[in-house]
């Protein structure tokens, strides 16, 4: 049997490559939920860009500690405004750094917590940097959502059969689109949920009644948390609530 | 920098423990998508049970064949019913060499495509050994899930900032259920499509008229496909869509 790490060389083949933006997936923050393509490739990079918000911090460094050399990383500090205008703006200037890398045919990555593609920050940033650069060529490697590791923790699925599933950023919506989800839905899951705990217990106590409630915060990380109630949670701005519809007849 | 090997070994701590039944997420199928936490375990497992289709095969082996050695994995064939009762009688009878192997003390695992929270098989199996076996302890490792594959390949988020997303499992549901999703949500990925092309086609030339449309299968695989239509698509079970809704005021 190969070593991981002969193994992880012939994964990447010839990436990273000059010029290429990687948007690379860390999954939750747990270091073993890393995949192997992001793991190689993270050690074979010369740039690296970490998201940070200015108040909430980032999780994304844990998972990655282990695979990036001291020097390699540089932090893009955002004040996460939610005005889509005002996020566009922040992004054109903040990925300057790294249009001068990929200017310069140095191998550069950017690294987002869980899965690049669901409500992630590299979105805006590839986008900036594209606008900047229109030759870049972006390669995103997927990640582990952190709803499917919370639901790992839990032990309980997230859907099974014919279960329908939602996924929804909380606190950015209105009350009228959880219900939607809620009609819509056997599982809702609700992203962003620290800023929305007050709707969830209303919701709770009105359209959701009788659902089955699973808080999850910070999963694999320093200050990990997981709950069956809302009673007590913990604001976090990434938490995380599921919701599951009780089974049909009641439970 | 610790090589992987070493890393992997850390991150494993004690695990696999003898009596532990180990749910393992083995991604899209694409190797270089197995975690790390995910190949450590593998080359540990003294047996690693596969799920597989009569009709339709397996893809999980060839996302973890790198870390199995010969003799060690056994596959569980199932005909895959429709009806919950008959999924939970076969199962029954088929997970038997597992629970024969936890009785030994042996570390066994079983392995699932994408997450094992996402409409897996490891469900149905982990349900099937508890009832056989009550003490048995269940550990799940997440895993990526193939829509988040399949928009890595595309270079388009599956959702950004307020957006609302729906997972459904196309071929086990009605239209109504469709129609209530592409209501509720702003990107709608339609899970196990092949049986489903003709309604899917349909929806958009009716309440999805006007929504994007992504179709990929077997990502990662030989044979992957990926359009920007389910013209010619083929109805290959696994395939998923990705609907997304017009920008307001239109493209």
């Amino acid at each position: 049997m190969s070593s991981l790490d002969q193994l992880a060389g012939r994964l990447l083949g010839d990436h990273p490559r000059p010029g290429v933006l990687y948007g690379i997936g860390a999954g939750p923050g747990d270091p073993g939920l890393l995949t192997l393509r992001a793991a190689a490739l993270l050690r074979r990079l010369d740039l690296g860009a970490v998201p940070r918000s200015v108040r909430r911090g980032g999780v994304a460094v844990q998972a990655i500690a282990a695979h990036t050399a001291p020097g390699s990383l540089v932090e893009l500090v955002s004040d996460m405004p939610a005005d889509p205008g005002a996020v566009e703006r922040g992004w054109r200037g903040r990925v300057a750094p790294l249009v001068a890398a990929l200017d310069e045919g140095r191998r550069v990555g950017m690294v987002t917590d869980g899965d690049p593609s669901l409500y992630s920050t590299f979105a805006h940033a590839a986008a900036a940097i594209v606008e900047a650069r229109p030759a870049t060529e972006v390669a995103v490697v997927p990640g582990v959502p952190s709803m499917c590791a919370a639901a790992a923790v839990e032990g309980r699925p997230l859907a099974v059969g014919a279960d329908r599933v939602a996924v929804l950023p909380a606190s950015r919506l209105e009350t009228g689109d959880l219900e939607a989800a809620l009609a819509a839905a056997d599982t809702v899951v609700l992203l962003k949920a620290g800023a929305a705990m007050r709707r969830l217990r209303a919701l709770l106590e009105g359209p959701a009644r009788g659902w089955s409630v699973r808080y999850a915060r910070r999963v694999g990380l320093e200050g990990e948390e997981h709950a069956d109630t809302l009673d007590g949670a913990s604001a976090d701005y990434m938490a995380l609530v599921i919701l599951r519809r009780p089974a049909a007849g009641g439970e």
